[in-house]
């Protein structure tokens, strides 16, 4: 690795199912360690890679966004090329091009949209079954809509962190937020600079609780002062949740 | 297996990946065989499922119609929840209920529609991956539409029949096709009352040739006029291909 060599960015999907999430992890197979082994493969340069997100064990990325320094002589389109023929078909290289010397792609993002993904109906989804949460329930969107309300602007969330969250504050933003009904799929869109571990899934396992009736919309706001994990509802399964996008300046 | 026991139609969608096909195949996973293990496991009734569509391996089902005698005292309900909770994730039974004494899903369907998939673009499509033939080719929808439309009526279809087809007659009717784009997919949409062995398939192979230029519009008359399976294009792959629907009186 080299301080003066070019540095690309890439916007990559992926299916997260088979992975440990994005990072590293010892004796598992992250997305991380497999593109950049990918990279190494194609140009015998072993360099790091630096994601937006870093996404969890499960999770999808449809828009993630990753750095390399470039020591080799190919350019970023024949990078894109090269990396998908050497990469499982579960991870994909949309776009690739010149990054600015030392753009640091998760520092600089100035907003991510996630979004979940809730299957309602008495059958599990057949083609989306890895990028849903299938619930056999009927789910009230209006009211999991005014709960998730609630929780637009600067807060501290510390109900809505999840164990072992190294984030020196629980403060965060959500700029927006909300869930709408798509044929048998609930969706529930989020927009921030930056998010505690866990919280979409402990917000979207939360919004679920008050869709099924089983806590009042009026509660969400008691869940938000309270600071205390243990008053929000369960952790969403990582299968329904997807990074959309990144955005920088 | 009983004369008098009542007949239950499912609605059945499949990802066709895992299975050699609808049809049992001796030492191989087809979807009947699941599909009857299933019903096996649950009712203990070994009975035979009979489809409107004898689908080939790696073909896809959104609404398979699926018959089976049902000497058990479960109802049709019942028998959609358990088949759902004991067949694997890429089977699913999306509704069931009584047919008609002797109801036959293949003979008395009055027609089918079938759904071919292209993907075009440089990039394959990640979580359609399955579902889609990936080409990375610029293609000309219009005259793959216009080819398509040659095609509409009854004809002898010998150019598109595929090896092994056991038909007693090559001709065979087909009501309505069009290919349409959407985003990077291409969709050719073809109804009729049935099909000889691969002809979607060949159908769709070959107006890809004329979509990338390699054949002219007009030679899809000269082609059917043929009769002559080498005339046409390649078989297009079984992932693009499913089953959308079988219509019934």
């Amino acid at each position: 690795m080299s301080d003066s060599a070019p540095r690309i960015r890439l916007l990559v999907a992926y299916e997260g199912t088979a992975y440990c999430g994005w990072q590293v992890q010892p004796g598992q197979i992250s997305v991380q360690s497999v593109m950049e082994g990918a990279f190494e493969e194609m140009t015998g340069f072993s360099v790091r890679a630096v994601a937006a997100s870093r996404t969890d064990a499960g999770v999808h990325a449809a828009g993630q966004v990753v750095c390399m320094d470039n020591p080799s002589r190919h350019g970023p389109l024949v990078l894109r090329r090269g990396l998908n023929a050497l990469l499982p078909e579960d991870i994909v290289v949309l776009e690739a091009g010149r990054a600015p010397d030392g753009f640091d792609p998760r520092r600089q993002a100035k907003g991510k949209h996630y979004r979940y993904t809730v299957h309602t109906g008495p059958v599990p989804p057949l083609f989306e079954r890895r990028l849903r949460w299938h619930l056999r329930a009927d789910l009230d969107v209006e009211a999991m809509n005014r709960a998730a309300g609630v929780l637009v602007g600067e807060h501290d969330f510390s109900s809505f962190r999840g164990a072992g969250c190294e984030a020196a504050s629980p403060v965060r933003t959500v700029d927006r937020i909300g869930w709408r009904a798509e044929g048998e799929a609930l969706m529930l869109d989020v927009f921030g600079r930056a998010f505690l571990k866990q919280m979409v899934r402990i917000i979207a396992g939360t919004c679920v609780e008050i869709g099924r009736g089983r806590l009042a919309v009026g509660e969400m706001a008691q869940i938000l002062d309270a600071r205390d994990r243990k008053r929000a509802g369960r952790t969403a399964p990582a299968q329904g949740l997807c990074l959309v996008r990144v955005f920088y300046e």
